[in-house]
């Protein structure tokens, strides 16, 4: 029996790295992007603002802009009687300027003339004839406005390289006067499945046969990380067959990934398949994570692709792609040190055990119907299911993770849950 | 001064949904897809599994299908001889079945032969010549194997109606052989952006001028829900232009917003071009939250067209977008039932007080740096602002609701914290 030689995840994602970083293929590639194109891409450089914004002192209120002091002392019965100077418009400089005792009509938004710093609400104001206004409520300096930069001051970040925009990083952009944006282009995936047991999703399978579930599920992982996929092929189990295929796809993508093999012999023509086209070879060989045992890794550094031998068992392809190939994307986009992981808190609800040497991610679905008396905190239920299962996936809301030399948790014990879903 | 007639949150969305109801549009219309296209859509219908997956019994592991109870009592000492009956072939029947006292190769995902009820690993499995194989282990029935329907069993739900369908579903969905979903069209969105002091993204605004940021936040936040965007428009505050431009866009789309108009004047305008194009009229004048109390709602029968006043600050506008039209189209397409809200728990790093009357919508951000010693939560930050500003929605990971009734948070009170990224 041939024992594989294992790394820790974070092990095989730093060789990864370094294998890429050295070849070249560190940084991925950038293109400038309309901003109105730019949701859930991720920024390939910090983002400055060269302007104030707001660019002006602004009312937030419709209202009468005043100079603050002069409103001191004023209440509901003793209001504070101010010259009418004039009516700011939208969108236009007021042409003059505000002088103790004198104040301005200024709508919502409307840019306060000089000299005023506070705007009286209408609703305690009262006009006197044309010229003369009645405030009956006293005013501190910069009530009811905005500054110029109170937004964003000139020089300041809007956010750093890394960051995956969001509606208001649009609407933020847009203010800046940046109508586009650097971002990384994403990288293509080729998605392979393989074994002599799979079927399309359309065929009805004969007894022994399986339908595809890799490559779907595949697809939707990489599309939902932001990826393009340039193709989907299912093959047999045939090393000529998945050489050639694997060889073709180096040659337009950035990333192979093969699923499949997960037992000895096909795990062992994925190997020598990826051994033998990876200029690095494979440098992974297995993974101290449970599922997900059996995936093999290689970088090849004249088509600057990585090529990735996945588990067959659908949960652990999938939380494997998620693991390995947008977790090396988040370290070199440098989403990995901007990106805040959220993950929510809660309580185990029965004893898991963890697997011995092996990071253990364990499927959970959260329970709000059950939330802690003294923690106040939802329950993880495991989404148990033996390997081989999709299910277990589909019907989980989250994954724990115990660590190496955990031996597992008991119930009641405090976890943090990664998201699946959206 | 005109004060408004303001619903709760609620009672505008019962008011909204019921005019919808009745006027024909309460359920979105649906639409086949490939399960390959189906990533983030929304299922229209519950989707019955018709088989049971896998279809027939299955190893898990490399290894030797046995009958388990012939294993009582192997052991690292005192291996028990099994006759080899066969070896499974991947994809294939059996053309054998095993009987007491035998045993066969099976890989992993191989089918089992009739009467095999485990698998013994080959790390446990000792050949001796071409016809004995010695297991040096006990086996309980159903070790290292999956039966028929363990994965989903035929006429078991694979999800419910209002399901957003993610890429384990896509997986399960092939599993069943289902190669395509009804799931629900997306509605077409049209964004009106109003205001005689907004200038294109593009332009250098002059004095009392700002750039218009919210069809771009408008636009992201409606992708990120899934909506379809058939237009974007930036208009000056005219009522006859709004007029027109409404009113050609009912005709195409299911919503259209109209953001913008926060002044009392402005505010006017867009309530009477809602009035006067929708058939219910505008039946909500103002809501009882904040940011966002200027905020119209009408519906219109003839075109089954939701016409939407938002508030002009970009805040508010993008809070409301998804509070009104992202909730009302959870609730018509049945995710408002299924789809677990998910939050992040945490306690306030400071006092805020709540706006009297209103339903209070605070953004933070979420400190993970200052984990409360007895609690373990992560600190809720108010990002603090002004109105009209946009930054501080980019800048916040969620945030938090006070009711009507709340007068205000405690530093150290506990939290749920609604997210805001992906």
């Amino acid at each position: 029996m041939k024992l594989l030689k294992v790394d820790t995840l974070e092990a095989a994602l730093d060789k990864l790295e370094a294998a890429m970083r050295t070849g070249g293929a560190g940084e991925p590639e950038t293109e400038l992007v309309s901003v109105l194109q730019a949701l859930d891409r991720i920024a390939a450089e910090d983002v400055l603002c060269s302007e104030d914004i707001p660019s002006f002192d602004r009312s937030t209120m419709d209202g009468y802009a005043v100079v603050a002091r002069d409103t001191q002392g004023a209440g509901e019965t003793m209001p504070t009687f101010l010259d009418l100077a004039g009516e700011v418009e939208m969108g236009k400089e007021p042409e003059f300027g505000l002088k103790s005792g004198q104040c301005a009509y200024a709508p919502t938004g409307g840019m306060l003339p000089q000299g005023a710093d506070a705007v009286a609400m209408v609703e305690y104001c009262q006009p006197f004839g044309t010229d003369k206004v009645a405030v009956y409520s006293p005013l501190s300096p910069g009530h009811n406005m905005v500054h110029a930069g109170d937004d964003v001051r000139c020089g300041e970040c809007l956010f750093q390289r890394g960051r995956r925009i969001r509606p208001s990083d649009m609407g933020l952009l847009c203010a800046a006067g940046k109508t586009e944006i650097k971002v990384y282009k994403p990288w293509k995936i080729y998605i392979i499945s393989t074994g002599d047991e799979i079927v399309p999703p359309e065929a009805m399978p004969l007894p022994g046969q399986v339908r595809d579930v890799n490559s779907a599920g595949l697809l939707g992982e990489a599309l939902s990380q932001g990826f393009d996929v340039a193709g989907l092929d299912v093959i047999w189990d045939s090393q000529d067959i998945l050489t050639e295929k694997v060889r073709s796809a180096m040659k337009k993508c950035d990333v192979v990934v093969i699923s499949g093999g997960s037992s000895q012999g096909k795990k062992d023509a994925t190997e020598a398949v990826i051994d033998s086209l990876t200029s690095s070879g494979a440098f992974t060989h297995g993974l101290a994570v449970k599922p997900g045992k059996p995936t093999i890794i290689g970088f090849d550094e004249p088509t600057e692709c990585v090529v990735i031998g996945l588990p067959g068992h659908p949960v652990a392809a999938l939380l494997l792609f998620r693991l390995i190939v947008a977790g090396i994307w988040k370290r070199l986009t440098g989403s990995a040190e901007t990106e805040k992981e959220i993950a929510v808190d809660a309580v185990m609800a029965s004893n898991i055990a963890a697997s011995p040497g092996r990071k253990t991610f364990q499927l959970v679905t959260l329970d709000y119907e059950h939330i802690g008396l003294e923690t106040g905190l939802p329950q993880a239920v495991p989404v148990l299911g033996k390997s081989g299962l999709i299910r277990t996936m589909s019907a989980a809301d989250g994954y724990i993770v115990m660590d190496v030399n955990d031996e597992g948790l008991c119930r009641g014990e405090r976890v943090r849950v990664h998201l699946l879903m959206r």
